[in-house]
């Protein structure tokens, strides 16, 4: 299968001519010709071998094509093809290269082409691509029962749960997250037709811009409530924490996790409209922080450390009992954090006049035991933020570790 | 009101310090900070008033919001306050500027705030709002059944057609293009917020990924479908094709829509599986043109001309009678044009395991009777896309002509 470079690709479009070359001319035509991004450092691939899967600790991408599949084959060996060619895609794909098989380029013209094409001409984009393996993997199907690990215990039902089987978990997951949206949703296209008899799509969400940031280059970004949140996200340059709570090690069992890393998403739907008649203190009450700066209420900066103890005048708390920076705290739980990299959400209108938005929360951790669950736990039953929002989907996968080299693959570590 | 700008409150959140200033410091947090876009020239605004509404010609932006509006008040007066109010907002938005009332930057803490506040921070980033009158505003509620077009006359229906009514239609329309999904997001729905009890949004379309390219400054990009469509559109640099096919003249009738332009907007949802299990030379068969380069089949390069006489091996034509490309082309139809803006849309997936995807197609004209109709009636009977294709919603505006000054207003022309 011949490899194109995207780049290079676009370049012979727009220059129209036959021969392959003059890198420096065909990245100036794509920078004048196509997505904002092509300009600058968003342009670049990321790295797709590693210790760990890319897309947890990178820098959140702005775009999200979130996916997750039911196996619908029944041999194991199948799957395990399948996941070895998805593995090759990948590696391509997040390099900013398809398989090339268009016209004069190779291939034959009477096969479907190797590539669906959407996303020659665009650069690899930081595209990342996360696998992961849900609870329902792990029956009798393919002989994965033993390995289950016990951190991969089906979460609880929370109070004001409102889940809707249909959006929620799943056999396989694969987050996509790049600057431009078509390479995201290009790339899950690709692994669905690669795909095809093997998997099908139980559901996907597009995601825009990102509600949290895992690097201390970003700044914080806003969700549609407005507000700054996530400010205490664990964030890549937190070498010791990243062990404490995102990456699984050796002696947590289930070995083939080492290395890899809990997901927990859900979908939030948010009450835009009534949140958005909400007098401004209220708003600030609810998330216990300002909404100008994100300053917790007390404080003046943002990444100042809430005061809980602080009281004002006639001795309530200045950050209520219920208010959101509270109860998800991490001093409010023993210290638990989680990686948060969610993305926010339209779906459209809901037939009834009202966006159809929210959050597409989702987050990494060691161990949901023993931060997604009980975080939420509380939050479910005490944050007033609760009246604006509903869980409507949720979803848990075990991410396997980063790959080595070409020759391994995703799954590798759970299927040998 | 006060009116801030975005960079600069973005600059004092980042830095943390209360006082207003320092705007290159500010510019230069904010490119580290947020969206890729913010760091080149997409960041930019785009001038707001002109003879002609921005969004049309506007080289086409990289990310869509469309919504479609029910007016609900029976006030004419009310109506017209409303699309006061939104044109006041639409300026400042356009423009990077805020209704600015948090924290201690103004405002009532006991009123909700005058902006939702998701796009704090983040830059104009090409923002352009364009209105649209539909053809049931013009019913008996506000006195309007006189200045109904003739040009607005109801689009008949096409063969083919499986238009669900929930999401077509509409009294009022907005298209939001900007080159960040939160930043249009956030303008039509404080745009909804405005007009709360007023109108009720019928439907709304997020979209990504411009489908055509209005400038020869763009590169023509790619659909779902991997090809390049939308070679032939107009574009803003051909003045005279624009004022003889976009705009519509103080002659044409209707002397209010002088200068303004008609709006015909089509969800296409595409089969994007049986698509892309289609043998490559089916699909280059099927759009008339190569995949790779995106010239028309006998051709060598984009924009060369399609020969529709010539004629292969055997005596069949070289590009099939029931090709897109020939179907569509302006010399089919006395050179009938139009200006196409249309985004590519995934609303996930629909449940048989199958991405919710296609086309989002959006095009002006000065008269869809003599434009869209026609190329439509005929693509609808005879285009041999129509087995991957099929039109699930359907709108029809009248798009006034842009804003004098500040102190005009959307649909002066049409109210006075």
């Amino acid at each position: 299968m011949t490899q194109i470079n995207r780049r290079r690709l676009f370049g012979l479009g727009a220059a129209g001519v036959a021969a392959v070359g003059a890198g420096a001319l065909a990245t100036q035509t794509l920078t004048e010709g196509t997505a904002p991004a092509a300009a600058d450092a968003t342009a670049a691939p990321v790295p797709f071998y590693g210790e760990h899967q890319a897309g947890i600790v990178t820098p959140a991408q702005d775009r999200l094509h979130f996916v997750s599949f039911d196996v619908v084959t029944k041999e194991r060996a199948e799957l395990i093809d399948m996941l070895q060619e998805w593995t090759a895609a990948a590696a391509r794909m997040t390099q900013g290269k398809d398989a090339g098989t268009f016209g004069a380029l190779g291939g034959s013209p009477e096969a479907p082409p190797d590539d669906t094409g959407e996303a020659l001409g665009l650069p690899a984009s930081g595209l990342t691509l996360t696998i992961g393996f849900g609870p329902s993997l792990f029956d009798d199907r393919f002989g994965l029962k033993s390995r289950r690990p016990a951190a991969l215990a089906d979460l609880p039902k929370f109070p004001g749960d409102d889940l809707r089987p249909e959006i929620s978990g799943g056999d396989i997951c694969v987050q996509a997250c790049a600057h431009d949206p078509q390479v995201a949703v290009h790339a899950i296209r690709n692994l669905a037709r690669i795909g095809f008899g093997k998997v099908s799509v139980r559901w996907s969400q597009l995601g825009f811009g990102r509600t949290s940031s895992t690097s201390r280059a970003q700044a914080t970004p806003r969700n549609l409530m407005g507000f700054k949140d996530g400010t205490n996200n664990l964030k890549l340059e937190d070498a010791a924490m990243l062990r404490d709570q995102l990456w699984v090690a050796p002696s947590d069992g289930a070995a083939w996790m080492a290395g890899g890393s809990y997901l927990v998403t859900r979908k939030i739907r948010m009450n835009i409209e009534t949140w958005d008649r909400a007098p401004l203190s209220e708003q600030e009450q609810i998330f216990g922080r300002n909404k100008g700066e994100g300053a917790p209420l007390g404080g003046h900066k943002e990444f100042d450390e809430p005061d809980f103890a602080a009281r004002g005048a006639g001795g309530t708390p200045v950050i209520a009992d219920d208010a959101h920076v509270r109860l998800a705290h991490p001093s409010t739980h023993g210290g638990a954090r989680l990686l948060r990299r969610g993305y926010n959400y339209v779906d459209g209108s809901d037939g009834l006049g009202r966006l159809d938005a929210g959050l597409f929360f989702i987050a990494y951790q060691r161990d949901p035991r023993k931060q997604f669950v009980p975080i939420q736990r509380m939050l479910a039953r005490s944050d007033s933020l609760n009246e604006y929002i509903k869980h409507i989907s949720s979803g848990l996968f075990a991410c396997p570790p980063g790959l080595r080299d070409a020759g391994d693959y995703w799954g590798r570590t759970l299927f040998t």
